[in-house]
């Protein structure tokens, strides 16, 4: 099968984890302070930084993620980085998924308006929400059915305990997010979850209440998920299912002028061993 | 007391409340395509129109709050008309404080960066958070303590009943949610709640939980919320304590070339209504 643009999100990620032999998904989280002093130099250089990425990765990947916070925090120039690095991806590797992190919601009228930015303005093919505020507040989104839409269920950070562990009787409240976000899928096909690394016995039962649905996974890395456990707990029965997101361990390998080649070994290495774990 | 660029938010608001006698929050949710024909016409034409409300009822509020979705459905052309719309105020108005409607949140190091859109890029002296991910998705907010960090509590839509009216142990979600942030006010001292005023015994409730903290109150006006069960249940012992926030129904009051007049008008209405409850 090859990709063609009248696919919907989940179908062309399916291919993509197929013709790349990949579950690995870089997140492109750029940060100006971080990138090579080289870099720094140019007038657009978190756009170039994340172009050599790219080039250097393309086909070790099953989907790039953009975190919007690391590009809102410069105003118009973080925009333009933004739009440029999306437009890059859709124009020289079309056939890769571009997934924003954006964990929008708000009232419906006002989600439209985000589903506005994520899908017409930035150009993604699925974005990140929040669950918080409920079913309408995540329609519009929803309603974009070609679009993938990826609920947080349980975060990677420490934070996670305060609120998405509450037990309502019995059952906590990631796993109340997951069974609803699991009704909304069998309606619209288009959603996704997140569930940390960090949190593999959760990661269990998410999977237990959503055996067929793709799961977004932030955490490894720099953050310490442990990826054995992560993949044993986590992965759908055809050995697929998963987006094992890393940024930056990946996308900071090296701070030199080698950063693009560093970043693949990195990327290899790791796509190769979330590989061991497929077999 | 005068204005001061010293002041925390919550100061400026109490301030602004009082020399001003409103509780009446206007939400700048401004839609380019539901504004007046002949400003559409204009370049700059979101702008004018806010600069026209904003210069009409400046003496009604006690805070204007700018829902960043509706600008950022435009690209680089609706942040150039969000960051003028902010500089206005500051530059003509600056006693009135700004609130970003934006429900961010992340984990601690992308949050950092939603702190500086907020804050830095846009220059708002609040902005509104999701709680879903817990403390530190929100401390890089919360550690700006001259600014307000404004908690989705109980929202005003329909989907408010799938998660945030869930009961832990008997305790509803935004009961916990409440108790939470007001722990966290006690520490950081800028905390504050959003409160739908579709849901008055909820109101009620959290008003209980959290008897001196200051909410921020959507659902008047075109999403149906009663205004006097909403201040009979939401106000404070001091007969404040609330941002009544209207959007659409001050702002849409004409399509005409009077439209800043009929918002004046509509503004003053609903202030003095507001007001009949506080005596």
């Amino acid at each position: 099968m090859h990709y063609n643009k009248g696919m919907t999100f989940l179908e062309q990620l399916e291919l993509t984890i197929q013709d790349h032999n990949s579950l690995l998904c870089i997140g492109l989280d750029t940060d100006v302070a971080k990138i090579p002093q080289h870099l720094q130099l140019e007038q657009d250089s978190v756009y170039l930084f994340n172009k050599a990425i790219i080039d250097a990765t393309s086909e070790l990947v099953c989907a790039y993620k953009i975190n919007i916070a690391f590009y809102s925090a410069y105003g118009e120039y973080g925009l333009n980085s933004l739009l440029q690095t999306v437009s890059y991806i859709k124009d020289t590797y079309e056939h890769i998924p571009v997934i924003l992190d954006a964990k929008r919601g708000d009232i419906r009228e006002t989600s439209e308006k985000y589903a506005n930015e994520a899908f017409d303005v930035i150009g993604a093919d699925a974005v990140t929400v929040n669950p918080y505020m409920g079913f309408d507040s995540v329609e519009p989104f929803l309603k974009r059915r070609n679009k993938g839409v990826i609920f947080l269920a349980r975060t990677s950070n420490p934070g996670a305990l305060d609120f998405e562990e509450l037990l309502i009787e019995g059952t906590p409240l990631y796993s109340k997010v997951t069974q609803k976000v699991a009704e909304w899928h069998k309606e619209y096909k288009n959603c996704l979850l997140v569930v940390g690394a960090t949190a593999p016995k959760q990661l269990e039962e998410i999977r237990k209440i959503a055996p067929d649905m793709v799961f977004l996974i932030p955490g490894i890395g720099a953050q310490g998920g442990d990826l054995g456990a992560t993949l044993k707990a986590g992965l759908r029965a055809d050995k697929a299912g998963l987006l094992i997101n890393s940024s930056r361990s990946i996308i900071y390998a090296s701070n030199e002028g080698d950063f693009a080649q560093k970043a693949m070994e990195k990327a290899q290495e790791l796509r190769d061993q979330i590989n061991t774990f497929r077999i």
